[in-house]
This record gives structure tokens, C-alpha cells and sequence, in this order.
């Protein structure tokens, strides 16, 4: 962005991309295709990467050293796409250099970095976004306003398995690199925070990272949310049920068109505090199956739009840090069940906070 | 079984049905199929379900009183397909009269009731066997060969998804209905005793039974057990993964044909200890799937020749009153766990028994 | 029926039910069930049937003499399920008994049979009615609803499917036992003659009956109509594609439920007679696509009860004698066509008869 | 390639690739990538085109004028991607000017100028490859390797569907742009010629290009092979079956893995001449399914160096003119019938041409 005495001149903002990975490529390839933004750096500690990736973009510097970039005073924003573990101390930079931030998930290692990132954007009025892609996808945007409108009715639960061979990450287990995808969309979706998480895993290699892990968050006596993800599965699976009172949903992300169906179908079930009665009240109700057209646009690439329109607009992001935390502590509970074999409490980690 | 002077003059087993609502005219007709037995009486209180079957089985004695039946020297067996609540107190008393016995899974309330039943089955050398179907199902047997073979290699986790709409019970929660099954096949395959059980769920009416369920079985660090039962999923969903080092089985029980399938697929990890060379020697394996041909005979009816076979040549059968109890072991510790919300040990409630 | 001065005074049909093989029993559950009728005879000529289903329907005589059981001036229906070369004979004895008649599809072996018995039974004022069962099914008639509300458009083409492994017949080819279930259903939904029939096939032994084989059905330029049938298919498919200019169906048989899926999808052209403009004006559309609830009940079922409607309030059976006509000219273009390798025309076959 | 006295000092193939809308680009990127061709031109008429491509390929130059081109001396081959209607023209030109030449499927508009083209290659001992990619893809090689090993027993059937919405095409039908993809992957597995082709279709609009056909091929009587190709199909289905007496195959293209099932079944029919005896000699046999691992390299990569092996290496290639032509021919066939609407004969047009 060019301002010229409070005035914004012209409103293309200027990014800068770090680390161009695996996932990096497709951040640089949507900022520089939006009209709202434009790719000024991309930056990289292996110069291969960059060099790869330099020819596409002639407009774009290819850069090692990012104090270097964050002096650039026309630089609006950092998208960070880096390990884990460097994302607390990026993002902190790039904040204190006054820069709006993209972080990728998980935001960070802990739930304390997280706040603290939170808190820093929040004094500097700066956009602090974390890329949790699903949230914009037009898929799950439908299943959203079918929620929304109370076309389930009380949601009961939420089940989510994402399962494949491979690919074993070897900084982090397998919930920290494929739950934060079901958990944000969870998030979403439902707006609920579990009182507890527990988790169970296996590895192939004692002591190390789990390769296969289930979560079963509980959230009082009303609805579960439980996570199958695995890297050692001999099929691929990416399937969500949220199942309601009225109607059911089935997210399917493997198919290649139809991925949402809505199912008119259900149990209606009337208490009356009288057992034998409560027996003869059970009704079953199977209708239509819909599955409704939903917009094709890359969730990448609505959520970069989302990410400008945030920054040139003075808008909360609907994947703020908040929600980043929100991830980052279901997955540090999951882990230290993981440690404990016990649930692991939300809420009494919550109170000893609000001391 | 006709006596004279201790031998068998005519090798017919004359058995009892008890209980003939949904599942007993399985039973029934596989009983009445076999050339080993014979069904001389099916007993109910309920007079029209008597009356339904009758014609169809003009040689069987269909009465509502089960101490006379009882009081018949040349009765052999008694099969026992009533309400879970019922089973204890009717294979006592069958036992007791020098009947042998199968009865339905669950097998009992608790394991205390199995366990008497046991001891009570030894003392007087009668068969006690359980009805745990899918043990004496082809594929479930193809897969148990394959696991025996050494096929899999190291067996890795045991993963269950057994949802439906319906049929929702009044009596007892959707894992004692569904998950017996699940338990059963997994007890049958892997041969381990899990150490632990989390268990969580969700019921539509506050404070009723769960009609969606999730169980957790921990076995030590090598292998995990993990069950999905529901009464409320939009979707029928039948399926077992059985992960192994060496290959992976999927056992999906809707399909009409090829419900197994093993991959030659894996993971071979190498881990020397050194963190850096630990990344380096991770290698994909995808290999040929194949969907062997098993066994098509009906499982019932398998389970009733084995039955019999265990009867007329005193062998002990595969699912003994010993498998039953395991399975209850890890019922009664899934609604403890329900309860408290923590995970259930099984390894302390089997050291506080042994004092 | 009993009847007293011109006046019904028991509305119970009676029925003989002849031919008691693979499906005969379903006809005789059926029309046992009904309250509309009783099965007052069954007839077959090997006794182990009649004997194996006679303690099943104790009120129902078993005979080998059908001219014996014509003789009964009180049976009001015949239900013809025997081999196909014998419908003939049997529909046409049972017509001069003056018995109402429902026959097994296919109606007879050729149509100049199949027109003699209409005319019997349209000159005796008796209901003729062809099983064509799928008519009568929920999901067929779910679809045909669809069509008949104009929610497709123009119907394009209809595409079926139906291949397996086996059971080989041995007195017919696979159309002719197959193809005659589609046949109907296209007749039924469609309601359009084809002007000439294409077939191709081939046998495993040579000069024997076609195991495989393929029907295209021409109409004139505005809708086409195919079929493949097979007994040699290492996977079974049941489905029939009906696409129209503004929906297409999609129905699958072996689904266990959601058997029809209406797709809100097509394609708009407009054709200007400009060749350049032409290729502009192609436009896709995909919206929702919605599986519609459908009435569940046994297809038989609905038949039964409206073939006893039609001779009780005089009407047309929804599958007259005319519809089993219609389908047994197809096969026999299809077998024509199979033999000299070239479309067999529909038109000049009616013209000829004509004169 | 760069010569010095008739030795090869450089074996790096030059090509040119003319056309880069579609597919183009796919040639463009092997070709580059391949360490034995370098992507020397890029000849296109659209300036867009080239400029867009240009950027990502710095050592290529993008031109309009394929005469000029076609005058570089150091120029190897030329790989055609343009419309059909050009092919002939084009290719000509290419061998004229003493290059070796790829073109895209279908080889040509009709089969004289394939023919044409055949003689003129061999003539100049230039290499003529038609670009029939699925030929080299490694689904489709591992059938043929079971083939050849005669896994199969006699080939009985291939039927193939190959159906989808879109995207319709302006100068050519459905059969001219989907049906060579299938008609050759059948030259290449079982190596017939048909006798005859019969094809049916229907258009949109009145006397416009057909969006839905089918052809059915004869080949004498043990051997039969159909083919159902759609623009105008709700759901997306590209699934070949291959039936032999001894184990039939699936292949689907559509699914992520394990796109080839070899299924152990069959029907086992002695024939003794014998009426009544036929009949009890019919027996099904059901074992294994296998899903082979195959090489899943991308075919077109496997089609460049294959290229480029028959230039150097002076080989014939798999997908020879020859492969080119008999497909021209089965779909000029297909045109001819579509508009007659009689099978048209394969056999009469090889004697008339013999003459």
C-alpha cells in the first residue's frame, strides 16, 4: 500500500511470503494472482527454493535475510509458511515491525505464545490471521449456513477421520500436523471449547512421534467431537459426520464433486420421565438426502481476498489468533493426555489462567 | 442324545431354544439345519412368537416353561437368546440341570455373572459357549489366518466403525449392543487383553443411555484398539482396519463380495537413536492389494457344528465362556468409564480380584 | 370371490399361483399376505415344491391337474410363473376358463402369442396383466413422477446396465432373461416405441446362447435407448442413467438406500444456425442434486394389490398385456438383429402388419 | 541432435511442439523435462498462448511461423497438438522437411491421409508415432502384461464407458474426441482388427454433433467389444472391462489407487453337443480378486522417452501410424454408421482397397 499523509494512494498490498516449502508455493501463487495484493519478497533459507520458484515470478524479490525485508516501510504483511517451531518467533518480528500477519497452523507450540502473539497484534492494531484453509471452503461454508439456519437442529457430535499412508513428519505427531484441519473446521462450525481432550496413539518406534491418534473431546453432556487421523493407513479417508437432531450432515472430501449431503434423517425421541413410556416414543425418520451445490472458488484463495479485505478494512478475521489458540490449546491438551493416559481438563487450565 | 450304559446310541443333540424375538430363529433354523442336532423345544412367554414359528417346525415342541424343559433327561443343550438382563439366571439353571450351554453376547451383566457361570460350566465339565458370531464368519477367519501367518507382521491398531440409523435400544447403551461384536473379532484376532478403556458418548435424552459411543483400549506402547458405535449416523458404515508393519487389512461388511482386503502397503522406519538419521529412514512401501476368496458358509451355521462338536468330542470351544468374559471385562469398564469420565484400568481390577 | 345375484359378497380374490420355482414363492407370499386375495391353489408338476411349501400355507391345495384347478368355478385368477414357452398355452387355457391372468415377464415367446391372448382376454372382458415387477417399485416410480412433472426436460437417452456373474439360463439368451426388466422400465417411464432394434452378443461356446450382450434402440433423432446385459461380469451393476435438457437421474439398485439421485445438471446450447455463434453458446450447469425418499414398500406388494384392484373395479393394469407386447417385439428384433448382424426395423414390421 | 560426419555428437533431441492450448502444454513440460529432448520451438498462432508459456521456458523460442521452423536444420521432430483438422497438412510438412514426427489422437481426419502419412514416413525412414497416451500408461501395461500371460484365457469382451459432463466440442463428436482413447488401449491389448462397427448417437441439437454414442465392434463370433462415450453424463465413469474365460479384469481410471482388478472368475461350460448334458456343465468359479501394484510413472513421460528411444535407437513404435490408422478407421466406420444407421463392414473396405 502507498499512503500519502494518511490517504491510502494505491491499495495493492504488499506481501512478503515466508518459507516456500511444500505449502508456500500455493500462498505465493494466490497473493500474486488477487488484485488486492502483490508479492513483493519470497523468503527462504535454501537458495534452491528460491531459485525454483524466481523465473514465475520476475517481480518478486527472492530473498535470505528477513530483518532485511521487515525495514521495507512499504511492506504491508508477512505470511508466514514455516515449521512450526519458528512461527512464534516470525510472527513476533514481523508484528513489532508493524506488519499485518498469515500465519500457518498450527499458529504455534503453545497456547502462551499464541496469547502472547494475540495480545501484541491487539496493542498494535495489526490483522494477526492463521491459515486454517478449510474454513473457506466453499464446502464447509455450506455445511455452515446449513447449521446456522438450525436445519440440524441440536448438533450431537462431530466426527472427523482423516487417515492415509503417509506423510510421516518427523518434527511433529500426527495430530499436530492433520487435526488442526478438523479441529479449526470443528471450531467453525459449531463455536463450541471442550472441558476436556483425551487422546490415544501408537508409533511404530517406541518413544516416538504417534503415527496413528484419536481425540475425544467432551464438552458437557450435550454433544462429542472425536478425531481419527492417521499416517498408516492402508486407505484414504477425509470424512466429517455431524449428526443433529433434525438432519445429519456427510462431508466427504474425497469425492470429487457432491462432497456435502445433507440427510433429512433422524431419531425423535420424546422422555416423559416415565420409562416404560419412554420405550414406545422412539421414532425414526429417513427423507430426502440433498446434496447442495457449493461455491468451487479455491479456499486459498477466498481466504487471501478475506486476509486484504481484514487489513484494507479494519475487519476481525474469521480465523483470528483466538481461533489459532483456540486449536493450538486442543492440540497441547491432546498431547499431554497423550503423556498422562488421562483426559486432560480445558477448563480448570482455563480457571488457573483467570487467577 | 440317546444313552444306553454309557454310550451314545444315537449322536442327535436334543437342544432348547430359549427366547425366540429377533435374533433366536437364527438359531432356531440353523439348529433345526444341522444333522447334528435337533431342536426339541423353543421356549418364550410371549404365546403369538411361539405360535408364528410352530408351523414352520412341526417337530418342535414349543412351550413357555423353561423348568420343565429342564426336568427332560435326554435334553443335551440349551441355547439361551433372551434379553441380556435374563442370561445369567437362565444359564445357571441349565447348568445346573446338566445342560450344556451357548448363550448370547453380551454373555452377562458383569463379570462376576460370567465368572460363576464359568466356574460353574468347569466343575461340572459342560460346554459354556458364547454367541459371538463374527468369529465363525469366513472373512473373519481368512483374516485371522492371514494374521497368524505372520502376514501383517508386528499388528499395530485395531480400528472399528460399526454406525447406523436404528435400531436404538431401551435396555442397554449402543456399546453393549453394537460393540460386542467389534470386541469379539478383535479379541479373536490380536489375542491381547487391553490394560485400559476411555470410553465417551453422547445420548439424545439427558441422562439416558448413550446412542453414540466411542471406545479407546490401551495394551501397553506396541498396539491400540479404537471402536466407533452409533445408533444415529446418516450413513451405514461397517468397516475394520487392522494396521500391521508389514501389510494392512481392511474388513468392510457391506461390501457384497471381496469384504477383505490386504494391502501390501507400509512403512519401514529405521531408528538408530540419532534424531537426525532417524528423518532419513522412512521408506514407503505400496505393493499389490489383494480381496482373497474365504469361506461363504453362513457363520451360524458353522458356530452350531462347532458347538455340537465341542459337545459330542469335549473339546473347548473358540468362543468359551472365557472370551465372553473378556468382552464384558471391557464393556463393564467402557460404562465406567462413561461414567467417571476417566479412563477404567483393567489391569488393577484384575490384581485387586487376585487377593 | 363369491358371488350371489350378480353382487360380490366376499371381495377375497382366489388365486391359482402356477409354477412354484425361483420366484413363484414370492408370488405366493404376496398374494397370501394380501387381504385382497387368498392363494387357493399352487401348481407345479414336481412334487418336492409343492411339498416343500405346502406346511407354509396350509389353507392353499398343492396340485399337479391346472385343468382340474380351471375347473373351479370359484378361483378367479391365474398367476402364471413358469419357463417362458409355456406362457402361452397356460395364459390362453386360463383365459377360456375365464380366469383373469397375470403372467410372468417375458410375456410370451413371441408377439403374434402375446397379441392373441390381448385379444382373448379384451373380447372376454378379462384383466391380462404382465409382471413386470421393477413398474411397481418405489424408486422406478419416484423417477417417473420426476419425468411426468417435466423436472428433466427433454429426455435425452436412457443408458442401463445390468451385468453380474451368472446364473446362466439355459432354454433363453441373456436378454431375453435380463434386458426385459429395463425394457419395461424404459417402456414405463418413457412411453416411447423404438423404430429399430441393434443387438450384438457373444457366447461362450459357439452357436449356443449369448451371454453377453449389447441393445441400441432407435427413436427417431431425439432419444436413444441402451442396454447392456451380462452373465459374464466379475462385478455386479445394476443402474440406469435417464438424462434429460434439464435433469438427469441416476438410478442404482444396488444402493442400499438413496437409490435415485435427480442431478440438477446439464448443458444449454443454442443453436443459432451460425456455426461460429454455436460454439459460444454452450453453457454448463451444476446445482444441487437431491436423492429423493421413495416410497419403500415391496415392489410385489404394490403389484398384488393392483392387479386384485384392476379385476375388482374393472380397470387397465398399469402393465397391460399391451406393455408385455411391446417388450416381447423388442426381444424379438433384438434376437432378429443378433442373428443377421443388422438393426431390425420396428416400423416396417407394424406397417406390414397393418396390411 | 547434433551431427558431425554422420556420428550423433550430441544426443539431445530438438523438437518443436505445435499447438499449446490443451494438451500442448503437457507435451511441452515432458519433453523439457526428458534428458534426451530439449524443447527447441514452441509454434503457435495465438500470441496469448505463447507469451504465457514463455516465461517458464527461457531456453525455448515461442514463434508463429512453423515454415521457418521446419528450415532449421538442427530441428529433429515435430510433436503436432493442434486441432484434428489440421494434422495431416501439418505432419505432411514435418516429414517433408526430413523431421520425425508425434501427432496428437486421432492420427487424422480419415484414413487415406493416414495412410498417406504411413507411406511417406517409410519412405524417408522417419519416425511416425501417434500419441495414444494411455498406450504408455502403466494401468494399462500391467492388463496387457496379464494378457500376454495369458491369465485371461480367451479375451470374450472389452467394454468400456467413458462418460462425464463436458466439455463438448465444437469441430468433431463425441466418439471422434473421447472413443480414440478407448479404441486404442483395446488395439494395444488385443491386437484384433473389428469386421464390423456399428454406432448409434444422439445430439442436442437437430442434425449437430452427436454428445452421447455408442459403438459396438464385431469381430467375428468369439470376440466382442463396446464402447459408451458421453458429454452429457450427470456422473463421471471411465471404467474398461476386459472379460477372458479364465479371470476378468476391471480397470478404473478413476480411482486414486488400485485402478486395475484382476478378478479369478469365471464360468466353466463344456459344451458335448449334447442338449440336456449342456446344461449341467455350467460351474461359476469365484476366488481371489488382485490389485496388481503397476509402474505409475506418467504415461506421456514414458510416451517421450519411448519417442525419442525409436529416433535414436531406430525402432518401430508402439504406437506406430499403423495403431494411428486402425483407429481412424474404426471411427471413420463409426461416423459412417452413425449417419446410415447400419453396422458398417471394416472387411468390404480392406478388399475394396486391396483391388
Amino acid at each position: 500500500m502507498v499512503w500519502f499523509d494518511g490517504v491510502v494512494l494505491v491499495a495493492e498490498l504488499n506481501v512478503a511470503v515466508v518459507g516456500c516449502g511444500y505449502w508456500g508455493p500455493n500462498l505465493i501463487r494466490n497473493f500474486a494472482e488477487s488484485k488486492l495484493t502483490r508479492v513483493k519478497y519470497v523468503v527462504d533459507l535454501i537458495p534452491e527454493r528460491l531459485a525454483k520458484l524466481s523465473r514465475r515470478y520476475p517481480g518478486t524479490q527472492f530473498v535470505s535475510d528477513f530483518d532485511k525485508v521487515l525495514e521495507d516501510r512499504e511492506l504491508d504483511a508477512v505470511v508466514i509458511a514455516t515449521p512450526v517451531h519458528t512461527h512464534y518467533q516470525l510472527a513476533k518480528q514481523a508484528l513489532l515491525a508493524d506488519k499485518h500477519v498469515l500465519v500457518e497452523k498450527p499458529m504455534c507450540l503453545n497456547s502462551l505464545e499464541c496469547e502472547e502473539l494475540i495480545a501484541l497484534a491487539a496493542a498494535r492494531k495489526l490483522v494477526l490471521m492463521v491459515d486454517h484453509t478449510f474454513v473457506y471452503n466453499g464446502a464447509v461454508r455450506r455445511i455452515k449456513s446449513a447449521i446456522d439456519a438450525g436445519a440440524l437442529g441440536d448438533v450431537l457430535y462431530f466426527d472427523s477421520v482423516r487417515i492415509n499412508l503417509g506423510l510421516i513428519q518427523n518434527d511433529v505427531n500426527v495430530i499436530w500436523d492433520l487435526a488442526p484441519h478438523d479441529l479449526s473446521i470443528m471450531d467453525y462450525l459449531i463455536g463450541l471449547e471442550p472441558t476436556s481432550v483425551h487422546a490415544s496413539g501408537v508409533s511404530l518406534v517406541a518413544n516416538k512421534q504417534e503415527e496413528v491418534a484419536y481425540l475425544s473431546l467432551q464438552f458437557g453432556s450435550k454433544f462429542i467431537a472425536n478425531f481419527h487421523v492417521s499416517w498408516l493407513s492402508p486407505v484414504k479417508i477425509r470424512r466429517i459426520l455431524v449428526g443433529g437432531t433434525q438432519k445429519m450432515v456427510v462431508y466427504d472430501d474425497l469425492e470429487a464433486t457432491e462432497k456435502v449431503k445433507i440427510y433429512d434423517k433422524g431419531v425423535d425421541v420424546s422422555a416423559t420421565g416415565d420409562e416404560d413410556r419412554y420405550k414406545t416414543l422412539v421414532e425414526y425418520r429417513a427423507g430426502d438426502m440433498l446434496a447442495p451445490a457449493y461455491d468451487l472458488t479455491e479456499a486459498l484463495k477466498v481466504e487471501v481476498e478475506h486476509f486484504a479485505d481484514c487489513i484494507l478494512n479494519k475487519k476481525s478475521p474469521l480465523t483470528s489468533g483466538e481461533s489459532g489458540l483456540r486449536v493450538v490449546k486442543m492440540l497441547e491438551a491432546a498431547n499431554a493426555s497423550l503423556r498422562s493416559g488421562q483426559p486432560e481438563s480445558l477448563v480448570k487450565k482455563a480457571e488457573v489462567l483467570l487467577r
